[in-house]
């Protein structure tokens, strides 16, 4: 065995471990909490079954290589719930994708590297529709759930609004749609404008 | 919001449900039963690192569509071990590709239908490699994993040689690695060619 071809198989064993970190939000039919690996399965085929509703006409399968890694470095760092995000979890995370794509041969590792980046700096089509699919399916579950985690966590819906913006960035359609339904979720209850407290 | 957006976002709630699905294969690294969404993410990632051992340049992006959704099926009818498939299974599982992939919108439930199908027949590029990856995946778990499911399923080093053949349908590479890691299972005695009985 070649060692470039060991070091594709170590890292593929390595990102495993990603089924065993948990998010914040709760499946859509399933009362547990879904793990990074479920998430991005989702996100991924959401973002081949939404592709046409993406603005500026992104490359999907860029878009699909760019869910199937964002949240490998959560192996090292955890998931953190994006209320409360911040320059050290970002330098933390940045630390764990030099481990993580290390483990590949260096030219792959640094392609990896490179669409990770890409997908936190959100400044391409692709970046921007990954960013709103990733937003998109937490927000659905929400919806789909009566607010749960919103009410879990103390959200307002203009947290709830500026969080998911990116799906604007990304979509006037899914924006659209997501807008429709916080505001049906505010009337109804499920979601205040002042948190719960 | 249109009738055709409305069925997108339907099919995507449904699939939620695959994350239910439990295979009879474990982790490399957590000591539980993996889900059939852990799974495909796993093995579409497994496409993008291993997409250069493929022979017959398939086209990446479709084999990763593929591996999305290849195992919705299983939402109506379960996992079924490999070694167990027959007639029977698969006229259950296209009953159930037609109703899952049936939510969509008409013509792109075609498409997702046609792709599940190609995948399932093997005959191209892009299938070969697919189907190769899904199995290569729960090789290397029981690889790493001493043989565990081998041993309690009573399989033999040569179904697991005829099950992992359709790997070296696809690569050459792959399939190298595969038979002198089964070789070393038997020779360490995690395998036998006799089965434990």
């Amino acid at each position: 065995m070649t060692n470039r071809l060991e070091r594709q198989l170590e890292f593929i064993i390595e990102v495993d471990r990603v089924k065993d970190v948990f998010r914040k939000s709760k499946q859509f039919h399933q009362d547990r909490y879904e793990n990074d690996a479920e998430h991005s399965w989702h996100i991924a085929l959401m973002a081949m079954v939404l592709a046409e509703h993406a603005d500026g006409k992104p490359d999907v399968l860029r878009v699909i290589k760019m869910l199937l890694i964002h949240d490998l470095v959560e192996i090292d760092t955890g998931d953190t719930i994006v209320y409360r995000k911040n320059e050290e979890t970002e330098r933390a995370e940045a630390a764990a994708a030099e481990r993580i794509f290390g483990i590949l041969p260096v030219e792959q590792g640094r392609e990896f590297l490179d669409l990770w980046k890409e997908f936190e700096h959100g400044n391409t089509a692709e970046a921007r529709f990954a960013r709103a699919v990733d937003r998109l399916e937490p927000l659905m579950q929400n919806i789909h759930r009566n607010g749960e985690t919103w009410v879990e966590n103390n959200v307002t819906s203009d947290q709830v609004k500026s969080v998911n913006s990116r799906i604007g960035d990304a979509s006037v359609v899914l924006w659209e749609y997501a807008l429709s339904e916080i505001e049906r979720c505010v009337s109804e209850g499920f979601l205040t404008s002042n948190g719960t407290e």
